[in-house]
This record gives C-alpha cells, structure tokens and sequence, in this order.
C-alpha cells in the first residue's frame, strides 16, 4: 500500500555523504575525535571539529535588534540585502545589463527556483560528470533529469565535449539548460578558466542564434568566496549576450560568510532583455511564495550591516580572505605532498573539496575501506575519492596523500 | 519573447494583501504610524509597531553557541527538535499511531511537502471557501488546484458541505485530499468543535471505506497557541484510524514562538500504519533535501534549549499564554462592540484575524476604500473585509467596529 503521489514514489533513501559521515562520527565517539581523520564533511572546521565562523558576522548577529530580526522579510527579500547580494556577486566585476535577484533559501533554494522556472518537465539540464549528486535529486523532483558530459580533457575543462552536448540538447528542446559549478568546483576544485568562458560562450551563442533554441546558463558559485581575487573576472563576459541568452548565478552565505545554517541565498540573474528580468523576477517570486514564503530576515540584515557599515565590511572581508588563505594552506600541503608521493589528482585551483580518480567504482569503495581501518573517512563517489579540505586541519592534512596513495595501490592489486 | 517553462508563465504579481500594506505604510510614513490604523498585517504588534516577542525566545537565541547554531541541520531535523515538535504540536492529546515529523522552512514548506507528495499533477485539494489565498498559489505551482466549499452554514461549520465535496472528489481521484486551517482558522477566527470533528472524521471513514479512495488530511494549526487550553483535545480523534486515512498537522514557529522570520516549521504525520510513516518520511525528506535542503538550525537549537531545560519551557509558557490573553482582550473589545453596533462578523472563536462579510465583493472594496479615508486600513477578501486584530492594539480597536458598520452602510447604500 502507498499513499504517495505517482512521481513522489521510489523516490530518497539513503544518502552516500551522510552515510560516510556517520561512520567517521560513530568511530569518533569510540576512540575520539582527535584520533580519526574525517575528510567526509562539507563544512569548514576548525581543529575541535567545530564550524569556523567570522567574527564580524558573529558580532553583526548578536547585534541585532531581535524583534526586527523576527518579522518576515519581503518575498523577494529586503530591497538592501538584494542590493548587497548583487555587490557581492560581481563585485568589481558587474556586466552590462539588466540585473535582478530573488532571496532564497540558501543556494540550493535558488538552484530550485531556476530549474522549476526554466525547464519543462521531462526535460534536461546538463553539467559536468564530476558533480554535486543532489543536482540529480532537485531535477528529478520535477520530473526533469540531469545528463553529463566529460569534465576534464587532460589537465583542463572539457569544452568540446561541453559544447557537444549543448548542441545535443538543443535537438531536443528548446531552453539549452546548462549548469556549471565554478569556480571552486565541487567535488574537484576546478575553475573554468577566462579562456574556457570565452569559447563556451561563444558555443552557446551559436547555438541560440540558430533562430530556435534560447540558453539558460546557471553557474553555481557557492565556492566563489575561497576562489581567489580573481575569481569573479569572468563576469564580466556575460554583458551584451542576444535577449535569448539568460544568465542565472546561485548566491550563498552558507560558505562564504560561514551562515550554512541559516539558510540564506539568492537567484541572481543577468539578461540584455528587461522583459526578460521582468518575468524572471515575477515568476521567481511566485515560486518562493508558493514553496517557501520568505527567507531568513536575520541572516539578511547581517549582510544589510554590513553594506552599511564600511568598516564592519572591511572588518569582514579581512576576515573572510583569513580564511580562504587557511584553506589555501590546507590544500597545498595535500598537493604537494601528492606530488611528491605520485599520488594523481583531479585537476584542482581551490575551494572546499578534492578528488582523487580510479580506475573503477570498486577500486574507490575498496580504498574508502582499506582507509576506515586506518580511521581515515573519507567518501567514495564514483570513479573517485573526495577529499574534504574544508574538514581537516594542517596537522591532519600532512601525510595524508602518501596514506591514500598506499590505500589506492592496495585496492588496485586486489 | 518568454524564455520561462510553460507552466512558469503568467503566475505571480501584485498580492491584495501587500498592496494594501504597502498603502498604509505610505499612509504612516504622511501623518506617522501612531495617527493610522493598520489593520492589515498578519504578525503579532505592539503600539509602536514591533512585533511583540517573547523573551524566553530572545534569551534561548542569545544564548546560543554561535558555532553550532550556524552549521547544518540534519535533513529531518534535528532528532530532539523533532521530538519536540511532535510534544508541541499534540501537548496531552497525543493521538495513538505511528508519528513522525519532519522541518520545513515555516509552514508554508510543510504544506508545500505534504501537497507534492500527496497530489498527483492535475488533482484538487478541498477547503473552505474563506481561506488564506497562499494555498491556491502553493497548488498552482504543482499544478493542481482549489477547490472549496461552504465554510459556514447558520453560525456553524458547514459540515454537510465539507462532506458533499469530499465525495464529489473522491469520484474523481483517489486521494481525497482536506485541507482544514483550524483552530483559530485564517481569515475568520472560527475553530471545528470537537462533535464537527466526529462528524467530519465519520464521513471521511466512510469514503476510505469504499475500497477505492485514500483520505489525506491536512491540518493547518498554524494560530493553536492562540486558541485556548482545549484547542488540541480534537487531536485525540486521530487514533487508530483506517491505514489509508493519513493525518497530517502543519506546525509553525512563526506565530506561537514569535520567530516568523526564522522560517521554521515541521510537518506531522500520524497513521496507524508504520509502512505509511516509513514513506511519509522518506519522501518528504527528499522533497526537503530536493528543494531548500536543510531548515534554521538556531531556530532549533531553541526549540531543544526549552525541551531540555524544564524551567525556561516554563517561562516561555507563561510567555506565550500572556500573549495569546492579550489577543483575546483585544477580540473581546472588538466583538463586544459589533455586538452593540450592530455589525455582523463571521463567527469567531480566536486567532489573528476575524472577517466581517458583505454581500458582494464591490461592497468589501468600497467599505474599504471609504475607511482609507479615515485612515483606517483593512483589506477586503472576496466578499469581506479581513480585520487584522494581531496587529492594532486595544486603543486603537475600541470603536472600530462602529467605524466599519458605518463605512458599511455607506458602501451599500452606494
């Protein structure tokens, strides 16, 4: 007997990340958690296994007027925080255009509306092989599915084979639906580079010059605070695209002002139309309303201090860069050490994670394993093992690389 | 030019509701606050205009360790929130039955879980035909649809009514789906008493007794901690019902703990089957993590602080039994009032808001455009004028309802 609706069966179950994590957690309270390695998570944590947070955002929060900071936001959320969101999106890098966003529910919220928004059901959204597996679970609540293409060609971003599968998909239907998780890509940590975005763009206007296809392009830039100066550079390509050409960017505090919790992010979109942004901007609002309501006021009004305040936002962004260069430090350590060890990696630049590729499924399983019985947890996806930087402190780091080298060997000569 | 999905197109625009709103904030922001009534907000204030919180909430929130109540979530809640939320939402009327809950982001995102993974595309939902308008858009953006029945006959609920079109649905798809937003219902304030609720129960047995149909039953409880000491004893009604009769309970922290913009809510399921629960928790936490992921960690972490701590739960109790007098002295003035002016409302018992009905819905607009003048603001639904008592305080409500009867009058003499 169900009581579900049709396309609500056979859905959810277990989930491979908090599978492995509850691992690392159960051996934490055998042997503690100063004795285990746990490389699962996708927060940043300090030594103690607790949440790094910002000073200045602690201090912004609790100075909050509370009664305030309970009221409900506007549905598309507070006129300064979206202000402040598409500052902090583009910083000095904002296209030409018309630009709009909509608060959501943390990053994955705003992927929600772009996708409800932009793809019929039965349709597709592509992205690269290499991806965060709940992509595939957000499309499928909408009867749509994800399809993929080659992430890497030797050391760089596959474009061709991006293209391809563009073009494909234009056969198919009429929004070329694509997401791309850049920079700071999770789970590698690749970055398409200036170049890379300068011929997929070119690629993807051909394509709706065709007279038939438009293009949605969603980049995930959840990582984009730990990604480096430069990180926002190629923004600036997305000015004067045709009409047809939408540009959708998820905007999150989760990360990058260390408020995962609190669940705060925007759809930011970017179009030479303004009928465009004007139907991007109801649409997006009605789908909030009637999934969500409103967003997180406390979280917004932090970010609405901050734009305030210049120098609680000079306090900030000190703060913040501190702590993308502690991830940088992490991270190299394990690069180097893989290096030196001849252990091959995935392609990465920066961000929270970093995978090491096999063979095969069950090499990358059977290494997981051979690595528990060291109590080092780290999660098997695919072809790969992910790398948690964001999880482990220096101390944790060093060595590391030669252990899992050691575990790969084991588990490809069995 | 649209580059939005089909079933994106032509939703969203301006809300009755915050237009209204938004005029009287024009209004105070003329003459000042203190020289309008605004009687159009949905939110709890004082008579400065602050939403009146409770302390016990302030204190928990402050108290909070900053780094933990940042991080994630777990999908379903935490496990003591959850238990704590299905204490809250039965209090000493815990039905018998298998329970279960899960968060969401306010109760819109439990009723956003329990539409989508109950109605098939297409199917129809059952209310009263006074109802909060955001159910219709909720269902619009699944696409499904409204459809609504008479919420009175005499001084009554229409249970007859309410039974007649559950049969007529049940001829047409196989979940009966009721939606009933009682006690202390939006817009009206009138409560199903506990013998309207045999009834209902009764005649919704009977169809699920056919071997064709399944009964879902939403109920939205959204203003309880406003409706008295016995407003949870109907609960009790819940046990041992059919294993295709699924009951479920939209709980919210917004109004009873004063956190409407922390977006935290839960959705509660009771059934005499444990297969029915099992798929009620996979599915809806799916849907969770498909759509906003994860909900307010601080929000819980209040929730577990009262849970755990005997006297704080004490104080937030008295906190919020003050609270809801003050509301109902607020009512008492009000009703007493229309009783000796003569003005008709619609039967009500408690909650936010109470409805004085008109003959047509010309008669609504121009009674309200007629009390702008005054400076009085209110915002006709249909055919009514919806009075916000939550939001003006005792100064303000006495000789309103002679205010309102006689723009009444006017209006209809036009």
């Amino acid at each position: 007997m169900t009581l579900l609706a049709k396309s609500a069966q056979g859905k959810g179950g277990p989930d491979a990340i908090f599978a492995y994590s509850d691992m690392a957690n159960k051996r934490a309270a055998e042997i503690g958690r100063e004795n285990i390695t746990n490389a699962t998570i996708g927060a940043f944590l300090d030594e103690k296994g607790k949440v790094l947070t910002l000073k200045a955002v602690e201090e912004s929060m609790r100075g909050l007027d509370f009664s305030d900071s309970v009221t409900y936001a506007p549905l598309k959320g507070m006129p300064r925080f979206i202000e402040a969101v598409i500052d902090a999106t583009f910083g000095d890098y904002r296209p030409q255009g018309y630009i709009s966003a909509i608060a959501s529910p943390g990053g994955t919220g705003a992927i929600h509306n772009a996708f409800y928004n932009y793809l019929n059901r039965g349709e597709v959204c592509i992205t690269t092989d290499y991806c965060w597996g709940n992509y595939r679970t957000m499309l499928r609540e909408m009867d749509c599915t994800l399809e993929t293409f080659r992430t890497f060609k030797d050391e760089h971003f596959d474009v061709e084979s991006c293209l391809a599968k563009a073009g494909e998909v234009a056969q198919k239907q009429q929004n070329v639906f694509m997401l791309l998780n850049t920079p700071a890509h999770n789970p590698t940590g690749f970055s398409v580079t200036d170049e890379e975005w300068d011929e997929v763009i070119k690629g993807l206007k051909a394509i709706n010059q065709n007279g038939k296809n438009n293009v949605v392009l969603l980049v995930d830039i959840a990582y984009i605070d730990f990604a480096g100066k430069d990180a926002r550079r190629f923004m600036q390509k997305f000015s004067d695209l045709p009409e047809n050409f939408l540009t959708l960017f998820t905007f999150s505090l989760s990360k990058g002002y260390t408020l995962y919790g609190y669940r705060l992010g925007a759809l930011v979109a970017v179009s030479s139309s303004a009928e465009v942004i004007a139907e991007f901007d109801k649409a997006t609002a009605a789908s909030s309303r009637a999934t969500w309501s409103n967003c997180s006021k406390a979280a917004m009004m932090v970010m609405c201090d901050f734009a305030d305040h210049a120098e609680k936002m000079a306090a900030f962004k000190a703060q913040q860069e501190a702590l993308s260069q502690n991830l940088k430090q992490r991270a190299e350590i394990f690069v180097n050490e893989a290096k030196a060890c001849g252990l091959v990696t995935l392609p990465y630049q920066s961000g929270f994670f970093l995978m090491v590729p096999t063979d095969t499924v069950e090499i990358a399983q059977e290494a997981a394993r051979l690595l528990r019985e060291e109590d080092i947890f780290l999660v098997p996806l695919g072809k790969g093992l992910r790398v948690a930087l964001c999880a482990i402190v220096e101390e944790k780091i060093t060595g590391l690389a030669e252990r899992i080298n050691e575990a790969l060997k084991k588990a490809q000569a069995k």
